[in-house]
């Protein structure tokens, strides 16, 4: 039954399949939540086979968590990025000025709402969810904070931050703050409110 | 129909309802999530009719929010507290083990079983449902906040905390992170580490 097809279009029409589906995955969990969210659901929304996506990814949360890399790897590219994920922080050997660039970044990105839906909905489920909690923490979150890791622990060697600080503790300092105010609404996201958040754990709340 | 009563009796039967109505939203609301719990449920599981509830209470967000409320000052009962929520921290003059003393009371609240699933619930709700999330933050875990603020202000007075910092913001430094391993569970949550948060906020990361 199907035309025979050169291989550029097959690529190309499995290329606009994955997009359709990462979007109706996108789309659903923000419309009906986690867990009504289905295969059958995210096939029929992206007008495939639910086959055809089974070929291609074991659980709805496969599916969930490469949709959201790869709004991410658009976002990236969109704001000018090379079109990968970022492998490292900025490190000018002004370790302030590039931690308050890359939160400043991060606070457009919380900002944006092709984020905002998707990303609360991942959140809220991984609350009661352990599983999911887990899973999405280990695969999209604990990535980013090992480039914070990284800068730290080049700073440390510098000079800049003590050499008996623990650095994926140290980090909690300027990213669970923004994290919280995102997560429960705890104040307001701004680039002023991350730059003090910086000066505040690089100096201290104790007088020098 | 009803039999005359005392007042006593009266009082003692609808402190009873009160208590069944406070055990039957948060196990619900544990069991079917936010969306789906309702004051007829409610009413079913506690053995009242829902007129009952409505003489009370105006939504199921009410009637939540008060069960939480009761369930922090039963808690701080059981811990020997004096049967009324706390309106100030402790102040020796010593920030740090002050800082220390409150927060690792709050991990061992955070990581109390009576607690977790309700709150969780809660919390996951609040990530999604603005409405939600902003009235139980500004109800339940801003007052808690205020008080942070006022040991601060106190510490700022006696020259332990620099004068330009923003009280508000500089609560995050410690309260964040452990609100974020709490609800992303992206770490432990001890009593180490909490100590580890408290001394890096007020000295620094930076050396001195």
């Amino acid at each position: 039954m199907a035309q025979k097809q050169s291989a550029p279009d097959a690529t190309r029409r499995s290329e606009r399949s994955r997009r359709a589906i990462y979007d109706a995955a996108l789309a659903l969990v923000v419309e009906v939540g986690y867990p009504k969210t289905t295969i059958e659901g995210i096939a029929a929304r992206a007008g495939v086979g639910k086959q055809t996506i089974y070929r291609w990814w074991a659980s709805k949360a496969d599916v969930l968590l490469e949709a959201f890399l790869d709004l991410g790897e658009r976002a990236a590219r969109a704001a000018g990025a090379s079109g990968r994920a970022a492998y490292a922080l900025p490190d000018t050997g002004d370790l302030a000025a590039d931690l308050k660039l890359v939160l400043r970044a991060t606070v457009d990105e919380l900002r944006d709402p092709a984020f905002e839906a998707p990303s609360r909905a991942l959140a809220a489920e991984g609350v009661v969810n352990e599983e999911v909690g887990r899973r999405f923490v280990a695969e999209l979150l604990e990535p980013s904070l090992r480039l914070y890791v990284d800068r730290l622990r080049s700073a440390q060697e510098a000079g800049h931050v003590r050499a008996d600080v623990d650095p994926r503790i140290a980090l909690e300092l300027f990213v669970s703050p923004l994290a919280q105010r995102w997560l429960q609404r705890t104040g307001p996201l701004t680039h002023e409110y991350t730059d003090t958040l910086v000066d505040y754990a690089l100096n201290g709340l104790a007088p020098r």
